[in-house]
C-alpha cells in the first residue's frame, strides 16, 4: 500500500522542524498526485517532559509536532499556537495556582482541557493523540513513545540550602562541617523553563520508566519501517527518553532496516535549546561526534546505521566513519521549510542507501 | 465584637444583587468608620448548581457571589467577569469537548481551575472558598451550603423518545402500544442553560443530599445571627437546597433570631431566571403568596418569622398575614444599589423589629 515507511523518533520543538521537512520531503520525492504523499510517516513522539500541572495534563513535545504539522504553531515565537493569548494564566498566577514562571496560553490551554478530560474518561494518552490528530489533516501519525507516565525529574545542587548552611552557620560564629552537598530534584519543567537548564544537573530520572511499555503502534512502526530516522532533538531527555521505554531499544535492534541519526549539534553548539546542560550530566561533550558516540555504532551494539552532522563538522564524519559509525554531512540548519527538506533528504538517502548497501 | 450578624441564605445573581444590598445598607446603619460596617454578614451559599465539566469543578452561586461582592462582576450581561472572553471555550468546541452550549468566559475558567486543582489537593470547597476570598476584600463571608457534591438533577419527560417511538411506529406500519412517557434526567444546568427550563420539569433530584453535611461554620453562623435573610433566589433549586442539607433548617428551627424571607416573585412574575418552571414542577403557583406559604410561617411549622413582598402583591401580604405568616410590602424591584440596600433595610427592619417584638 505504502511506497515507503518512514519512522522518525522525536522531540518537541527541533524535532516539529524536522518531521515538517520529512514530510515536504515525501511530498516532493513519492507525490501521491493530489498534494499528499505515498509514503507513510510515523513519528515516536517523546513524553519525557509531559507533566500535571493544576490537575490538567500537558504533553508539551506530541502538541508541538501536533500544531506545527496543524500548521497552528506560532512561529515566531517557536513554541505554542498562533494568535495565542494567555488570560486564563493570568489569573492562574492571581490565585496562586500553578507555576507563576510557566504561561499557559489560552489556545494551547484547550487542547490541554481536552486532553485532560479525555484522560479522566479513561483514555490512555495514544487514544487522546488520535482523537486529538482528527481536528486538523496532518498527513503523519504521531503516537506517544509510551502510555505510562514517565515525567523527567532533574537531580540538581540545592545551592540555596547550601548558602542557608552558610548564613546560619555565620549568624552562629559557628565554622560550618563539611558535608555533602545536599541535593534536591525537581520536574524537568521547573528545571528547564523556571531555571533555564541553568543549574547544574546532576542526573535525570524518568519516573516509571523501568516499568513503562511503548504505546500500541509504536514496535509495529519501528518493525515494519524501510528506515527510522533520528530527529536532531535532545538526545538526553527527549530521544534518551523514547530509547528508555523497555522493549523499544530492543525493536530497533531487532529490525532490519536503517536507523539514520540527525545531530543536534553544529560546531559544537546545540542546535536549539539547552542540550548542552543535559549532555554535561551524562557526561557527554557536545559536539556531533560526542553525540554520534553517545548513540554508538549499530555494528557495535549502538543505535546508528549512519550519522548525519552539519558540513561543518565534516572532519568529525571522518573520525567516525574510522571509528566504525558511518557518517556523513549535509547542511543542518533548518532556516525553512525547503532547508528542512533538503536535511530529511539527505538522511532519508543515508538510511535508504546503506539499507540497498545491505 | 460585632454590633450585628447577619446570616443570608442565597442562590446566585439574584443573591449576589440582595447581598450587595445587605452589605451597603449594614455599611450605612452601622459603619466602622472606616468605610465598611460594623455588622457581620455570611451569606450560605447554595450549590446545588455545581457540577464537573470536562474535569473542572464549577460552582456557579458561590462564584456569582464571589464577582459581584469583589465588583468584578459584568452587570451588563448579569453574570460572570466583566470583560471576559471565550478563547478557551471556542477551543472545547472545536475539540467537542464539554457541552457546545455552556460558555465558559477565560478568567471565570482560571477561577475553575483554581478552585479544581486545591480540591485535587485535598481542600474542600469550603476551604477552597476560603481562599478564593483571599483575593478581594469582600466584607461579607461566604460559605458554601455543603461540602457534599449535590448537583441538582432535573427529571424531564423524554420528548424525542416518545416522538422516536411514534416515528419508528409508522415507519414499521405498525400502532405503537399506549405505554407510560419516557421519561429521562439531565444535569441542572443542561436543564437550566441549553432548554432554558422550556422542557417541563417533572421533578428535582439533588444527589447525595440525604447524606450531605452542613459545612463548616454553616450552622454557627445561623444558630449565633440576630436575624436570618433568605434572599429572593430560586426557592426550589437555590433555597430549596440548602433547606434540603440534613442540618440547616433543624438549625434555622432551632435558633432564637427571626427568619425573615424576601419574596423572588413580584406580581406573578419571576423577579429573574426561570423559577417558575421550577414552581411549576412542585406544585407551587408563581406568585409572591404561593411561595411565602411553600416557605411557611414559623409558628405554624414552616420557616418563616416575616416574609417581605412587592408593594404590588400588598393584597397577597395582607391574606398571609390573616392565615399566620407575618407578611409586609416594600419595593422589591433591585435596579442598582440603592433600591438594593433599601430592601436589604426593609428585610432587616422586619426581623429586628419581630425580633424586638418576641
Amino acid at each position: 500500500m505504502w511506497c515507503v515507511r518512514i519512522t522518525v523518533l522525536a522531540g518537541g520543538v527541533g524535532g516539529s522542524r524536522f518531521v515538517r521537512g520529512v514530510r515536504e520531503e515525501c511530498a516532493r520525492r513519492w507525490p501521491d498526485g493530489s498534494g499528499g504523499t505515498a509514503a507513510s510517516m510515523t513519528v515516536v513522539v517523546n513524553t519525557g517532559d509531559d507533566i500535571w500541572l493544576s490537575g490538567v495534563r500537558l504533553m508539551p513535545d506530541f502538541d508541538s509536532l501536533l500544531y506545527s504539522l496543524a500548521g497552528v504553531n506560532d512561529t515566531e515565537r517557536g513554541w505554542g499556537r498562533a494568535g495565542e493569548t494567555e488570560r486564563v494564566s493570568a489569573e492562574l498566577r492571581e490565585w496562586g495556582v500553578g507555576w507563576p514562571w510557566f504561561t499557559l496560553g489560552d489556545l494551547d490551554l484547550g487542547t490541554h482541557l481536552a486532553r485532560t478530560a479525555w484522560l479522566r474518561e479513561g483514555l490512555t494518552p495514544s487514544q487522546v493523540g488520535e482523537r486529538l490528530q482528527l481536528r486538523w489533516p496532518l498527513g503523519v501519525r504521531l503516537i506517544p513513545a509510551t502510555d505510562t507516565e514517565v515525567d523527567t525529574h532533574v537531580r540538581v545542587a540545592d545551592v540555596e540550602a547550601a548558602q542557608e548552611d552558610g548564613r546560619s552557620g555565620l549568624e552562629h560564629g559557628a565554622v560550618a562541617a563539611p558535608e555533602a552537598p545536599r541535593e534536591r530534584e525537581m520536574h524537568f519543567q521547573e528545571w528547564w523553563t523556571r531555571y533555564r537548564a541553568a543549574l547544574p544537573a546532576l542526573g535525570f530520572r524518568q519516573q516509571n520508566l523501568a516499568d513503562a511499555r511503548p504505546a500500541p503502534g509504536v514496535v509495529e512502526a519501528i518493525a515494519e519501517a524501510d528506515v527510522v530516522l533520528v530527529a536532531p532533538s535532545n538526545p538526553v531527555v527527549s530521544i534518551g527518553t523514547i530509547l528508555g521505554v523497555p522493549g523499544i531499544l530492543e525493536a530497533l535492534t531487532a529490525m532490519p532496516a536503517p536507523v539514520v541519526g540527525v545531530s543536534p549539534i553544529i560546531g559544537g553548539r546545540v542546535v536549539r535549546g539547552m542540550a548542552d546542560a543535559c549532555l554535561a550530566a551524562i557526561g557527554v561533550e557536545t559536539s556531533a561526534d560526542g553525540v554520534g558516540r553517545h548513540y554508538g555504532s549499530r555494528s557495535q551494539g549502538g543505535l546508528l546505521d549512519a550519522w548525519l552532522v552539519d558540513d561543518a563538522d565534516a572532519a568529525a564524519a571522518a573520525a567516525l566513519t574510522a571509528e566504525g559509525l558511518p557518517a556523513a554531512s549535509a547542511p543542518l540548519w533548518m532556516h525553512d521549510l525547503d532547508t528542512s527538506a533538503a536535511l530529511a533528504g539527505a538522511a532519508i538517502d543515508l538510511g535508504l542507501g546503506s539499507a540497498a548497501r545491505d
